[in-house]
């Protein structure tokens, strides 16, 4: 292990780009319920929040705004800003030597900055020259199923159709569907403002920009990411991807093809040897995963696991996840984590 | 046409088995709303809700036990009261001369009954030997926007992941949606009691029974009653269905496989073509159906037809529909329309 791609052996400074929201609120708690060696936390955010107060770890702190300077001295920054604000402060966080995990998609997809999830591919990491990105919630759900499949047998296709709460629109969004529940259950009809349209007892295809071929980035990045996180470049992928009136826990529906047959009850052992995954498969009792079993918790929750009816080379399951935590936050910091000296 | 298998041509006396139900209540509106030749009609239910008064054009009825002799002189009953009552009456209503449309499950396999998407296979009613089965909500939408693309390429394999309303199992889980939505709204933890868990906020794989290949008993009427229907008895066929917390319309994500490639310009034009279809698929604006689009209307509306970048010799697809309307009530109003003298 290089020792500049470390970080160094002593309290880090650490600071946190993006701190007001969802994610920047679970980044500050997984930071002191994970005991992460922070000698110095700064929380830093654009004009608008600066000014902020908050509370960490028996600390009072106080949101400052982003500037060059702000970085001085700093060895980790966790970026949670938006892509725009992660490329506009990316050189100045390497120039200060800060090693930055950015949770925006700007440069997910760039050769020399490696996408990593520790439990798929750890490894990547440590290759990285200041800047780690922290995939999209939805790849991060995925890939923590796919890898010990994939282990096993080599992936031939994977169709999959997300549920994706509204906290994957950030904590504003997450108000808006709380607001519009109530509009609606008092009869009245909602007017969106955060989503382009109301989520409460609603659902829409997901809202991101449509590329040339239909799908949106949100799927593409399902894709690309899925590819390059798995090491697979040429992975035949396509993915549907839905807004539902859920708070933050996303739900993906998984159809995966394989070169050969893969026994249904290998995959089970597959998945419940698996780190970051809860395997939660009793059809005895039909209790399978649902968003409100993994709210707040780490673990992705497989499980419907099953031959594929239609093609007896795939299997299907269902997976939940936490997108606050183990879809961003918790990613980010176990990507920290990996940098730590032993 | 046979003249046993139509209707008379004379002002009908209809009975409603299972009339206060979410499904019964939109008959009686589908009734009015469509002219059907009702010159009497008959509501009938358990024991339970006999007595209870209804107003419906005009007339003020009352809800009568159901009986053997409460079918005589009935032409047509529209059973929506579930499969045991559906198997308990069937005997009586056909020996009172009555054609019955059933909207359970109870008899859709069966050879000597007719499963019927009128927009689909309007042939098979009219062999009917009295009794007609309705087909299963997510059947119908789905095989309202399959059957046009199939008239210009043979389906080789369909995966399909569902987004099921609340309306599905009746108009109790509706008021429960709503009513542990307040709850949660409220800061309190719901106790579900119609359906097995929680739908607020929360979402879970369809409840109906699991079959020993980890299928629910939702996801094997599609797969059989997509063949029946459509006449494909070895389609290749995958469903996962999923509750969700809106109200009364369903969605589907839909991966189809044909057995050569289907332009996407084509597929639109047929579909923009298709009786009972609506095509929503405004690429320019992102704007594609939604279950608010679709609640309490007719049409299934078809969006995001595209290239399956994964399979070149397939489309995916989405679609909304209401499923008390074209899932239940409207499409057992229209097979018996199909029966109506011309």
């Amino acid at each position: 292990m290089s020792t500049a791609a470390s970080l160094p052996n002593r309290p880090l400074t650490v600071a946190i780009l993006g701190a007001s929201g969802a994610v920047g609120q679970e980044l500050l708690q997984l930071l002191q319920e994970r005991h992460f060696p922070v000698k110095e936390l700064r929380l830093l955010a654009s004009a608008r929040s600066a000014g902020t107060r908050c509370s960490w770890n028996g600390q009072d702190l106080t949101v400052q705004e982003v500037s060059e300077s702000a970085f001085a001295g700093v060895d980790l920054v966790l970026a949670s800003a938006g892509g725009s604000v992660s490329r506009q402060w990316r050189e100045a966080i390497v120039a200060a030597g800060a090693v930055m995990v950015d949770n925006s998609s700007a440069f997910r997809m760039d050769d020399d900055v490696p996408l990593v999830v520790p439990e798929v591919n750890p490894e990547a990491a440590i290759q990285h020259r200041g800047v780690i990105a922290n995939p999209n919630c939805t790849t991060i759900l995925l890939t923590l199923a796919l890898a010990p499949l994939a282990t096993r047998r080599a992936l031939r296709r994977v169709v999959v159709s997300t549920y994706q709460s509204a906290s994957g629109a950030g904590a504003q969004a997450m108000e808006e569907l709380k607001t519009h529940s109530h509009e609606v259950l008092a009869g009245m009809t909602p007017t969106p403002a955060v989503l382009p349209h109301s989520l409460a007892f609603n659902l829409f295809l997901h809202n991101s920009p449509l590329q040339a071929n239909r799908y949106c980035e949100e799927e593409m990045k399902m894709v690309n990411e899925t590819r390059k996180i798995m090491g697979l470049p040429d992975l035949r992928f396509t993915a549907t991807c839905v807004r539902v009136p859920v708070l933050r826990a996303h739900s993906e529906a998984v159809n995966v093809e394989f070169d050969a047959p893969l026994p249904v009850a290998e995959a089970r052992e597959l998945l419940a040897a698996a780190p970051g995954v809860q395997l939660m498969d009793d059809p005895a009792s039909s209790r399978f995963p649902m968003p409100t079993d993994v709210a707040g918790r780490d673990p992705v929750m497989v499980g419907r696991v099953r031959e594929d009816i239609s093609e007896p080379k795939a299997l299907e399951f269902w997976l939940c996840g936490d997108q606050i935590r183990k879809g961003a936050a918790l990613n980010a910091i176990q990507i920290a984590e990996l940098l730590l000296p032993a």
